[in-house]
């Protein structure tokens, strides 16, 4: 494989397989997409492609405005989703898409998932935010894109910082998360699984489990992304 | 193995032996059979056997009135039920049924699977059809030949497709599943129990989960089936 | 290992072992025993050996009287319900107890597993019995032996028959299961597990669903059991 | 790797990664500790170092009063409860936590486990408790030092005995176990979970389940602990 977005297409190979690794997929229900800043294109999963069979080379290589840049394959059916993101959040490195089980579940739910406990503290300080489903016009229009537009609009409405908040259910559908980079992005959706699964049995043990109080959300954000974090090396 | 049904054969143990490896049976508890429209036969898993010592010249092959066309071992006990669909539904080509954990739970519950979301209606527009469990005298009669009947009778009463609806749970009993082949039969089996777990969380979480709106319901599965299908390569 | 009860030996380590890779045990919690009906004595784990040392020679070899025949290491501390299992039903071959998830929670819970479908009719066609926990003086004295007492006593008020319900639930401990041989009593123990899950799903799914009717009941266990059973080779 | 503490930092490697390998933890969650008496030191896992990359010579040596003594790796950020307890707890070889799924959701649920079952008794003669989250100022102030305090005034407040109770949850954040040495702090670690899930679906199945009683819960913990304990070699 020639190119020059040879490692860009390594990372978001990598991701790709590392969220069928963790169990987060199964057959292609899935993708994850990494980003090229300098050069204005990201690479993306090509659709419908086994995890099984995926090889660096079939990555494709888009423009923010969904042009494939290179590759012989069709890129999965939810670029234009990960391109809007790319376009408005200027910090984001990586998007992952899945349809894993507990995610999933409280999308299906259209609930928020609630904090809970630290695990959640040392990743995010707020709900998990659950965007409600889209309006039917927008859904039989041009749905992927709009699908980044509804991701937006609940930061916007809720007042989220989309580089503190790194997650979101699309109610409905399932998880969306991004970070840094692409292996950020797919470490972010497996936090976002445990951290559903722990929420929902949580509830069942304990309907009226209360929220986390500010004083634990704000010491164990702030252990690992503080100004004077001592988490990690 | 000499035989003219050998490829037919490899088809229906590669089926079996995925239904094991995706953790869908346990021991004996499911099979897989493999249809030939020329020649009028369907290769199907015989009965009892582990899926650790099963191999593809122990594939017994039939005809669609429950004939031996070749095979020394005794045929899967629900043979009737396979051979049932073949004669009457002329476009599928594999059938597999199992008792999948999920699946299984909700025909117990004898409850269909309501379409709660995406993951759901990539695959088929409507719930999931639990069909009632059979009266007194047909269980008695030819059980397994009957199940098939069961299982047509449920989709006309609901006007179902079964072109599009490729999966069905028999109240008190499993799952069966169906497909253009025995491959796409275990897929479908793998779908209906990951829409089965999707399913029981979102109702654990809320109760009042609302179904999915026609609109999204639409959009999902005309994004992979429609005539404009965009999904895949 | 010279031992005229090498073979017995072998029998019962391999089916400790099985328990061990079916995922039935952590540590130490379980043993498996196989019984020689001709010398009339049966080989069992010894106590608190984990699995990933146990050696065929570690099996210690007893007679139905909790005397060690053949074993440099002292037996499971269940060996007293083993002998008085063997000792009394003179049809079973071997014996395996675990702390396996969900046969432990209904056990914990004190409640029968009902049948609700035919993976639990294709092997027995009663609700799963859990034996009332002990009375204080019973515990307090020879425990083992008097767990033996209890689940015939449960057998007998409840008029059960050993040779079909092959599984009992030991209230607030766990399950024991039996068979014609050591494999079989493992395989019960997976079974046990597999239905156990299945109903408590199903409970929660629909907390009315029905007992399985009678008719199915009676169909699926005599398609496996009755003098006309078709399934197996 | 020459060290004096060559081998204790062995012991901590080989906890540390039982842990990993008996999925009590995902990515950093977690981290195992153990103890030099005579050297009045322990050896604990660097912060934010993944498992699959962790090596016996990265392992921290701390003295008491949280100075490292040897490493060149910052110590886990929670090193502070480790060496609390350790210093005021003289038996203790040993300490682990994690964020263990069950553990975790009894946490948030805020409730201790109650005994439901011999499982439970074999290790234990207590409810597990949930130490009360702790107060704002203590949490703002020197907080990993103040979780020891914590679990230490749990354990007066409740007359519990840590040679007994090798086990406790902190409200809101997860589960901590020691033992006479690492080994053993994961082992509790693993039974504490194991027990949790249990606790979990006997309460699902049974809202009502009763507590174990008295004499089944010294039978048992008797059986194993006891001056005439019979359990094991």
């Amino acid at each position: 494989m020639s190119s020059k977005y040879k490692s860009l297409k390594e990372e978001c190979y990598e991701a790709n397989m590392e969220l069928n690794a963790l169990g987060l997929v199964i057959y292609t229900f899935g993708n994850v997409s990494a980003v090229d800043r300098d050069n204005a294109v990201f690479a993306i999963k090509p659709s419908g492609v086994p995890y099984e069979t995926l090889k660096p080379e079939d990555i494709v290589i888009m423009d923010y405005d969904n042009n494939v840049v290179e590759g012989e394959l069709r890129p999965s059916s939810d670029t234009k989703t990960h391109s809007y993101l790319y376009k408005n959040w200027a910090n984001i490195g990586g998007v992952a898409h899945t349809h894993a089980m507990y995610s999933v579940s409280w999308a299906q739910a259209q609930k928020d998932i609630p904090i809970f406990g630290t695990t959640h503290a040392d990743h995010l300080t707020q709900d998990i935010p659950c965007a409600p489903p889209m309006a039917d016009e927008l859904i039989e229009g041009n749905y992927e894109h709009n699908t980044g537009i509804q991701i937006l609009d609940c930061f916007k409405e809720r007042n989220l910082d989309y580089n503190e908040v790194e997650m979101v259910l699309i109610g409905n559908h399932g998880p969306f998360a991004w970070g840094k980079n692409a292996a950020k992005a797919v470490y972010n959706t497996k936090v976002l699984e445990t951290v559903a699964q722990m929420a929902y049995l949580t509830l069942q043990i304990n309907p009226q489990a209360p929220r986390l109080k500010d004083s634990l959300i704000k010491k164990h954000y702030e252990r690992k992304h503080g100004k004077n974090a001592y988490y990690g090396q």
